[in-house]
């Protein structure tokens, strides 16, 4: 069996092998026999390395939201900004500070370069605060020490020496804070190991870093640039070598140029590291720093607590959304849209039979499935666990070639369904026909869309269902984050006008069903215009919790607004139904 | 430094450590010492694992797309359905075959389970082909024999083996076609390394391999499990206790669950594999199959040809993101839209000193500098190299608080540009404010957009400028895929009416253009509503290839088909004023 891959044109004579320029010679590495016990130190970056590769960096508000998140999950050590470099990254890590925002227990961290001036109005930033990690780096690459900096090995040494006694000499004019230390060798990834060691090594020696204090020792793969076994044996060897290694932190911060950041920073925690730096999601410059989900996350499937609260990983990821204003992407590991479905029948049988299984293990054991150790095919992690679902997709194509559900509704209907709500719909698609893998039309599509998620807008009346039906909304705003809302609103057979307040028409509407007795949690919210021309239609998309199940529903009106409040009856509505229907069946419901 | 972390409430007694549940012992491993050198075989199998993957699967037209790409950028072995499964797989088989659209040194590869029916259904699909790749597989995990099949190990041994002797029967069937083999014991890596060399030196013996018909054992990380130094240890076990080794191509097939898959295929290729499964841009099963995109660059980054033409990425892209219409997120490796921009002053300052550098090199050595090695900090790779380019991205804030330029032109224009875009305006809006981090006003922001983009918009006739100017279009067509082009067009003082053909407006109007001695190349098309109510517009962004060099236009109409057009005026126009300002500055031109 020949092999008939052929040359390509790409100039590889402008590349040269990474193991050409630099030698990591660790015969006796350990790390390929570790395993991983307990979870490093954390520390996200979000707010200075994720928001200065953004392309509108966050606001003021977005990143407080940001840093409560942070604070919220977990999260101990938490990068804020780069504050003498940037006024709006000083006013940011001042307004933590002034407005009380940091926990006792939680220490900030801001970075700087080895000049004077910026050490002066680094510690100008962090005054006040009951303690804070300052980074000091500084460029110790091959590339830039002969490019950028024309610099000889020493003056690169004198550089780093210079910046940690100034630091060590600014302490005294902020007493009441408690300052940690962490340097970078940045572009350690391009520097030589002796060159790596020998600047860290004199730097530790200017720090005195006792057990008490001990000083985070930072090897960046500022720019990914090879497997990452040979990132692990650098981290190994400077473990080694490092002075007082008792009383260093030795860190990473992993980036992903080569897509290999999750393994980099794996192996180079079995190989000695102490603590991992990154973002939330992989955010950061070009192709990111190293994701802290993944990691968190892949430490739980083997038993380890990360020791930050995944358990509600859509809220996570819609905070992280809003703030970076990046989505997620459909495929990101444990958090994207697409990471718990199974769309084979082969895996979703195998699954069916995994539940059935530890439904039978636990019912024999006289214990509930969360008792057991997870044993499904195809899901390494109960998708509940981190409260999200698992979802068997059985995909409908219309007739051959004209594509399936979703790209119908958006051809034919201009409705550009959410992913989620892709998958829900491919249910209820296939729930009607019963026709595994067959086919529809487009139109019978889109008369079981009307009649699930716009029950209201059949012409026949007969045909209309649900409890509650909107006819008129009216809301007046005070301008300062508050709005009333009046509607005229069928619940059952009788029509009345109700009224709610809240910081926006929907949030309004739910106080309203509140009202009623319906336990409503909004989760996503998603519109976008129909048509450019013509009749000029909003669609409007909303992820509810109903009384403790998450529903989808759907409202289109030429006002945006009243759109998304007809979202809400739509999802509701949705949900009594199948309340009702258990209720009316209640054998089936014990099943 | 106290470490403030704190358990969570993640159920951690659900979950066991890999290494407690699976033993492999290879204290002797000698991957971590090895390098790469050459490229694997390729396998791409982004019509099954990828296309089962979507909820939309692709149509037939797109398959075929998806097909011809894989071909022209020289993969060989490519999977293109699990026929016996799928009515449509068969018949998109069937096609290829029947049409005559495999050239004659690549090999297609079909799925299959051992079930006589199946086999046989494979056969029929790929009768009249040259040669193909039968895959057989049946999963052996631990847990699927028990959950799943119910099974013995010797009862899976003997579905195999039936299934080998069985595809060894049917060859007889299709005396035209040179079948080869693959097998795979499915959930490898929830398989015991023992039981899975001992399924596959039975299969190897019953399909009796030859170093000119060598058999493929590929080894699924099915769902990935554990750290990717595991699955390397597993696959050098595995390539020793192989039999008729010579005889045997190794093949992986990672998924990215933990989002180690590029990291688990490179470490198993050091292992000693042969060959790699995956798809481009990772798509596939819930968190997709490893990307052979990155892991192609990656070894180009290293001196290795990857003999896969990766030179025009974006085109790649483009087409993989139409057929699976899925994006390729931000960050993505290599391909990202953020990859290859730099948003820090400092990285941009090392940069620009990095190309600085080379220019200097070049001519010291009287050669250009893409004869020399590449060497510019931040940037692991020339984007050239790749059809891309660099973008020093400096970001212009409005009035603090209020978010970036892209999102002032969204929220107060309704205008949601491409990515790709923003990052273009970003240097506009720089250049014309001279503002470094500085501030403008949302008005001021607009105004720039308005004269770069949209100059004919301008209600002071004086204002307006640009080549070429649209008053009105008329298009027909014949719903055979022609569209006839008239347009009322001014060029330079001249107005007249012309006419153009194509496959679409666009296409249409190009040829006009090109008429007029203007050489373009369409890279990205992008279209919005603008609004629900009101006004009814339509957005249509293009980026345009403008006589060797990329433009975006925009352009604004209640008809979709006439701002697109507006688009490619816009961008035109915006290319040749840049080439008019180079030739009335010609000393600029040679700095």
């Amino acid at each position: 069996m020949k092999n008939n891959q052929t040359a390509s044109a790409l100039p590889i004579h402008r590349y040269q092998a990474y193991h050409e320029q630099f030698s990591v010679d660790l015969p006796d590495r350990t790390w390929p026999t570790k395993h991983m016990s307990k979870a490093p130190r954390w520390c996200a970056v979000d707010l200075r390395d994720g928001n200065q590769s953004l392309i509108d960096p966050m606001s003021p508000e977005r990143k407080r939201i940001m840093f409560d998140l942070l604070v919220r999950i977990g999260y101990k050590e938490i990068e804020v900004g780069f504050p003498s470099a940037s006024q709006t990254d000083f006013d940011f890590v001042r307004s933590l500070i002034d407005e009380g925002a940091i926990p006792d227990d939680v220490t900030i961290q801001v970075l700087t370069q080895a000049r004077e001036h910026l050490i002066k109005r680094t510690y100008e930033s962090i005054a006040g605060a009951k303690q804070a990690i300052v980074h000091l780096y500084n460029s110790t690459s091959i590339l830039q020490r002969e490019v950028v900096f024309r610099e000889t090995k020493q003056g690169i040494i004198d550089l780093a020496l210079f910046g940690a006694r100034m630091c060590k000499s600014m302490e005294a004019t902020i007493p009441g804070t408690t300052v940690y230390y962490e340097y970078s060798p940045e572009s350690f990834t391009g520097t030589e190991l002796e060159f790596a060691v020998e600047v860290s090594n004199q730097v530790i020696e200017i720090f005195e870093p006792t057990p008490e204090r001990k000083v985070i020792i930072n090897l960046p793969a500022t720019v990914e640039m090879a497997t990452p076994n040979i990132y692990a044996d650098s981290i190994e060897w400077m473990s080694r070598h490092l002075a007082h290694r008792e009383n260093v932190l030795l860190s990473l911060h992993p980036h992903n140029d080569r897509g290999t950041a999750i393994a980099a920073a794996e192996l180079g925690y079995l190989a000695g590291a102490d603590r991992i730096e990154g973002c939330l999601f992989g955010n950061g410059e070009r192709t990111g720093n190293v994701d802290l989900v993944a990691l968190g996350v892949n430490l739980f499937t083997q038993g380890i607590d990360p020791q930050i609260d995944f358990s509600d990983i859509d809220a996570i990821k819609r905070t992280a959304e809003y703030c970076n204003q990046l989505p997620v992407p459909e495929r990101s590991p444990w958090a994207g849209d697409l990471v718990f479905t199974a769309f084979s029948g082969s895996h979703q049988d195998a699954i069916k039979k995994g539940f059935e299984s530890m439904d039978a293990q636990a019912a024999a054991d006289g214990c509930t499935v969360n008792d057991l150790v997870w044993a499904v095919p195809y899901l390494p992690i109960d998708p509940k666990d981190l409260g999200r679902s698992y979802e068997a997709v059985i995909r409908v194509n219309s007739q051959s070639g004209k594509g399936g559900v979703a790209y119908l509704l958006k051809t034919d209907h201009s409705l550009d369904l959410p992913r989620k709500l892709q998958i829900e719909f491919s249910g209820v698609v296939q729930t009607k026909t019963d026709a595994e893998g067959g086919e529809v039309t487009s139109e019978e599509i889109w008369n079981i869309f009307n009649d699930e998620y716009l029950p209201a807008e059949h012409t026949h009346p007969d045909a209309k269902w649900g409890r509650f039906e909107l006819f008129s909304t009216r809301t007046t705003s005070d301008l300062a984050g508050s709005v009333d809302l009046t509607v005229d609103l069928r619940d059952g057979d009788e029509k009345s006008t109700v009224t709610g307040t809240g910081n926006g028409p929907i949030n309004a509407f739910l106080t309203v069903m509140t009202g009623r007795g319906i336990a409503i949690t909004l989760y996503d919210y998603v519109e976008h215009a129909m048509s450019a021309g013509g009749d000029a239609l909003a669609a409007s998309y909303v992820e509810l919790d109903v009384n403790g199940k998450r529903y989808w529903g759907v409202g289109i009106d030429a006002d945006i607004s009243t759109a998304s409040l007809k979202a809400v009856v739509s999802a509701v509505n949705r949900g009594i139904r199948v309340e009702q229907q258990h209720a009316a069946a209640p054998e089936l419901a014990t099943v």
